[in-house]
């Protein structure tokens, strides 16, 4: 049992879809909740509802961009300090490879450990070149069969962990496609 | 229940002295074995036999040092894609404050994500102005009293952390000093 | 000769203490033209403007706030690939040492790289175990001589470079205090 | 006038094929002498030689490899905070896309900085979807011809600040390809 928060900004759309490929990696797990949500409609009852949580943002100089940051340092302002030990992700499509897309990742994960959460990346290979050891990246729209992979196991993943802080012990993986 | 590996590497004395604080914060939370260790001495056996892990190195260049580096370079290699799902996080000791002691715990933290560990960071404050939101970092020797509250925190949040995944609940946390 | 821009947000009026100080540092240098400018009332004129900036930001969940990353994403928007080789730097207060203000340093400096600016830090010790590797940084308001000598420092060495950069020669640094 | 240095380590092979791109890169720029050395082979004399650098690893746990860490904690030690002001910039292969290569050129970039060197990343895209914001990056060896470009963009840019840096005015870039 357990309740997962897909939560993204997107200015394209191309977060916007690799947010909805990881909610229905998440909803691979037997008894996950998984509520989809873009941050301008998202609110603190949100994430305090949640167990775990995948962060997604457009790459934005290397970093999340401005309107995460701000629904992290405004509306989540109050709750921090209260919250610790949920279980977080990072996703973010830049425009280009090597245009920052893992910093930006990084700039989320240093966000929720600062909120006291325990982050994860994936050492899984989706394809022959293609991991998510920071988060699920993609430069523009997931296209490929593996983004769209990487960005599924990223959800996955998050659920199995989910999963573990709930009942103490892990799920059995759906096998890998 | 639940066993605690800290591995440290120390060139002056300044991590060795924080590695001990951290492995007696973990010893307070009743059930944990907590095994001290110094990175030349230690073997991927160690990191096989724990559930949790903190890892501590003298700040170099903002980084990790190479010693800590070589060894889950070469020792680890073997096991990496295999040992997912630890909890783990980071202390470093700079020379100067600003000189890049949470730098380093963050490239602690990004080896340790990349192995597929949960890595976590600690809100508390343990003075008015002393936190380890990245890990504990110290300039110098840990002295002060705050000093020693935060490696000894670590290690405390380490083991009850590890409590929460193998037993599926969080531990009643020892009241604040 | 050159023009040195510091450009800051503050809610506490932490950061802003800081943003006059390196203001001042840069002053010392002799024949540059500096600006003072919160975020809030700057413009992507005041950018074009500069030959170096230092840019600060109080210390938001390890990062630069919500209002300066709007700045560069928002205003600077049409100026992104028009204006690099600028100098940069960054300073940051967080409300406790190990809270992070490192961290936010490195998130202004992964900005300013994007941006395609040459960014640096200051080996120089201004006291027995303080210094300004990433950036000049503080717990709060800096009130020791030695947090204030970091931001002068870092003011004065952003000045030192535009003049390289300017003159093709280094300028002699005033004689450290 | 100009000397740059291209420093690398290699495991497979990759990330010297990058290094050879860059410096092939770097002797576009007219009256750039450019040398190219594998780290086991460097010495502190090459870096005290050089006005610009680019240092390259492999991707090894989302950082640079221990033995290019080791050659700066160890072989550079006594140079440290006396060398500053050299312009620097990282490169770095991977195994796979969201595998860490940005990460690790982020702690090359880090590394650089601490020794008080001015480090920058490039806007410029060498294809669609291909730049090199923060150093070049490629997923295994550099095969495609925008993974090239990347490499020599990076080299052509670093000579290109060292002419600026050591005369005070930008040269005039080649023709983009």
């Amino acid at each position: 049992m357990g309740r997962i928060l897909v939560l993204y900004d997107s200015g394209t759309g191309n977060t916007k879809a690799m947010a909805g490929l990881v909610a229905a990696g998440a909803r691979k797990i037997t008894g996950m909740t998984v509520t989809l949500r873009e941050v301008s409609e998202a609110s603190k009852e949100d994430i305090l509802a949640c167990d775990g949580i995948a962060v997604g943002s457009p790459t934005h100089t290397g970093l999340l961009s401005w309107k995460m940051k701000r629904f992290w340092d405004e509306e989540m302002h109050e709750l921090w300090g209260k919250i610790d030990g949920k279980i977080g992700c990072a996703f973010s499509s830049s425009w280009g490879w090597g245009g920052g897309n893992e910093l930006a990742c990084a700039s989320i994960l240093a966000m929720l450990i600062n909120f006291g959460f325990l982050v994860f990346g994936v050492p899984d290979y989706v394809d022959s070149h293609f991991t998510l050891h920071y988060g699920a990246v993609v430069a523009g729209k997931p296209m490929q069969a593996y983004e769209k992979a990487a960005c599924s196991r990223l959800g996955e993943r998050l659920a199995s962990w989910v999963s573990v802080m709930a009942d103490g012990k892990p799920v059995a993986l759906p096998k890998k496609e």
